[in-house]
């Protein structure tokens, strides 16, 4: 499959990407600071011209993944209403765009992969935009798989990854970690696969 | 409780008015069209404004509920970027900012209850944008607990109610009604309990 994969410079695009191209995908990648394409799709004009880059480039895709998102982290009292409307559009809008755009541009029978996380269903603290943000998204994808079918569209929600601890451990006291490799294989269960409209939580 | 009440005259906030003033609280009204303030939150100034005419008037307030939030329904590929952005304003981040700009305001163990929805759990197509902003205000709220403990923030996220059925009825083919009393009993429930991150689904 031809697969657009946005976020490929951070420790989870480059797992995401190692494991589709190791499957034999054509992948072409999209990063603010990186990749084939350097594009920030917090701007819908972007999204726009990743897409049209792409056709250019690789024709018709089957797949867009997303390993992409950003969220600022502060208790509620620190922030501003700045702070969420920013989460919304680093994570939120930034990944609705690559499926409201993308319906028109990708395959008849092509999927959308988009990323959230834990912070929706499991809090903790300074996580009240990340949590947003990943309930956001994980409600949209439940709602649009609806709309787009027979196009697909799922998100991977994974809690913290045992490659991370180091950074994000003390956020998740006693939580267990879940290895790259295992939300890797999320993405790939929602590319190759059939279903719509689900949210993966690897463990 | 002194009790700042949003979205005063829809259906839904004309029965929590009812059922909270019927239980001797004293309840001050927001709404874009009518109220004791005629405000429109979706408008971060205007929750401010909100907060400084309800004390003038009131005091401090021992609870905030919410009952407004505008979404816009349309299937995935008529939607514009700015109809996902229009459904975060309208019903996520005012909703947010209540509560952001309210806790250094209400009572210190005082309460926020929010308005979600079933289609963040159970979607309907054309409702990716109400999906996407309940399913942002129920995370938030999980989040928002840990941080603005001891005051609470609970949502209720009804599914449709049986007095709107000859409005909203063929957007949900088989599903169960809710009596708008038992909605608002989950407002009370809210308000004069002492649970907090509580996404309450009334039946």
């Amino acid at each position: 499959m031809r697969i657009l994969l946005i976020g490929a410079t951070g420790k989870l695009g480059a797992a995401v990407h190692e494991t589709l191209a190791g499957r034999g995908h054509e992948i072409i990648t999209v990063g603010r600071g990186g990749g084939d394409l350097r594009l920030d799709i917090s701007d819908p004009a972007q999204v726009t011209e990743a897409y049209d880059r792409a056709a250019e480039r690789a024709g018709t895709l089957d797949a867009v993944v997303s390993a992409a998102g950003d969220t600022p982290f502060k208790p509620v009292a620190e922030m501003a209403a700045e702070d969420y409307a920013a989460g919304f559009r680093g994570k939120v809008l930034s990944q609705i765009e690559l499926v409201r755009q993308g319906t028109a541009r990708i395959a008849g029978r092509g999927s959308f992969t988009l990323i959230t996380g834990v912070l929706s269903r499991d809090p903790v603290p300074t996580g009240s935009a990340a949590a947003m943000a990943n309930g956001a998204v994980e409600a949209f994808v439940r709602a649009a798989a609806l709309d787009i079918a027979p196009q697909r569209v799922n998100a991977v929600s994974p809690t913290v990854v045992t490659e991370s601890l180091a950074d994000y451990g003390d956020f998740f006291p006693g939580v267990k970690p879940v290895d790259l490799a295992q939300v890797a294989a999320a993405y790939v269960r929602s590319v190759e696969g059939g279903q719509t409209g689900q949210v993966y939580e690897p463990v």
